[in-house]
């Protein structure tokens, strides 16, 4: 297991800087006086590609040698990995394949394509994902970019709190949703190097809390198939981000499935923002955590912006 | 008629600062692949109370006596007006008397409570506005502020491009949606003075297109009852918006409704903000207008962000 350091997310962060956006900090006087906390949302929907996971997948992509990028880079996935890894081969101008199950959303296949991946599709079972992926990876010879348990991926994403530190002098705290743990990750590294006294804490659905588990636990507790409207956030730990969760973070947090649909519906609502469900599980959280967070400079991470607009948790239909 | 000044925008740029945010410029390199043109889209969707309309308001509320401050505002709205000036007065510590149909919505009644307003209903009749409307200004001696025919309230929207003119320099065109026209006159009263070069244009729903019909007339048009989606777009121009849209507007731009929806439902899914549908009506005719644009540096006004989230133009229900 090859841990990334710091020097990793500084070079990430000069690798990436073309082909990324330094995304804007919000803030909210009406969700201060809500949560009496002081709140500083980075801003990851307005990211390139609409989701943090661009900066792991640009600094994947880019670091690769020539010989190396010419076969491309592949991935299996259906969310914002997909989308990320995707654009970064693009703009490197090197082939991206993406193992994606042929009854996922016609809008995700759609999505991927736009920004210029190629998909081969597999049945919705884990045995043939991995077959035709073992396949793709075979035949092209293409470099496999993990969503979030490489090395690569985790120092990209914790470029994204070295811009927060910048951005926001005298943090007290960090709150980001975890799903596998890129982003906690990534963040981990970056502020337990400069910013040690800044306290990490995670937020997860209660309907997928396999990281809760996992860190009251000691060791990592993989659930069979989570079922939560956040839906970036189903999958589980692995031995990279367990590392860091285990090392460095505070505590988890959790949020019921009405809790993190109330939180993104208000987040739209008072600060205009389009943000996934999986990025309101952080305010959730707070809302119900006042105590943890009264009177702090907290940031918090919103991650993605990558929604389906016809189908909105908060609407019937 | 007293036509405001570029000196009353500044002076409105130093007595509202306190008070509003300066709004943030947004990109997307997506929609300006699309439209041809270099798009910079100022959000005042993120303003305070969520539209520009709280610049105007602040001006008009900041610029009172004490003694005439004491006394309240008062003014006949249901949408962003009313509640800018509700925030106005607020943070001054004054009354602010709105008088609004019984039949309005309870979001938006509870949206003005909110932000402090107190409402005295009338029935849904221009008869009944007035008469209503009357009685509370002579029992309380409040000052009125009319929307958008109001010196004060043209020179405070004045200040939008104030900002965004120093925010993007070299700017070839600006586009904001034009209802009474507060937002197109304080545009007007700003660029031709600091940047005469710049060319404005204004952009309205076909369904509500009394100020294109007036401008090719060459005298106010006013219509009955305008339906749109673009529902902050509904009412006439008056005598003191008609003359800087007559003087300085380079030309008028309509879009469909569904015209208008899609460049709605576009920008939230490529922007991830939450904006009005009026305020899509620039990016509307931006898209039917290409060789207007094309190749220009545009700026594009987001004129506010107060949506109804349980109900989208785009999703049946």
């Amino acid at each position: 297991m090859q841990i990334p350091t710091f020097a990793d997310v500084e070079a990430a962060a000069r690798r990436a800087a073309p082909y990324i956006h330094r995304t804007p900090v919000l803030t909210s006087s009406f969700l201060n006086a809500l949560t009496g906390a002081e709140l500083f949302f980075k801003c990851e929907n307005f990211q390139k590609a609409g989701a943090f996971k661009v900066r792991g997948a640009c600094n994947a992509v880019f670091g690769l040698s020539d010989e190396n990028a010419a076969k491309g880079v592949a991935t299996h996935s259906s969310g914002n990995h997909a989308l990320s890894l995707s654009y970064a081969a693009g703009r490197r101008g090197i082939p991206c394949h993406v193992v994606m199950p042929r009854t996922a959303p016609q809008a995700k296949k759609d999505a991927v394509r736009g920004y210029g991946g190629q998909i081969t599709e597999c049945e919705p079972s884990t045995s043939s994902r991995e077959a035709v992926f073992a396949e793709v990876e075979a035949r092209t010879g293409a470099e496999f970019v993990h969503p979030y348990n490489d090395p690569r991926v985790i120092a990209g994403q914790g470029t994204c709190s070295l811009e927060l530190n910048e951005q926001v002098p005298g943090l007290d705290a960090v709150i980001a949703p975890i799903g596998g743990g890129g982003m906690v990750s990534g963040t981990c590294l970056t502020l337990s190097t400069i910013a040690p006294q800044v306290k990490i804490y995670a937020a997860e659905p209660e309907q997928a809390d396999d990281a809760f588990r996992s860190f009251k636990a000691g060791q990592i507790i993989a659930d069979d198939a989570p079922v939560t409207v956040a839906d970036g956030l189903k999958v589980p730990l692995k031995e990279l981000t367990w590392h860091f969760v285990s090392n460095h973070v505070t505590d988890i947090l959790t949020a019921s499935e009405q809790e993190i649909v109330d939180a993104t519906k208000l987040t739209w609502a008072r600060m205009k923002i389009v943000m996934e469900a999986s990025s309101a599980v952080p305010l959730a959280t707070i809302l119900k955590n006042r105590e943890v967070f009264a009177g702090k400079r907290v940031g918090v991470i919103i991650t993605g912006g990558n929604v389906d607009l016809d189908k909105l948790p908060w609407i019937e239909g």
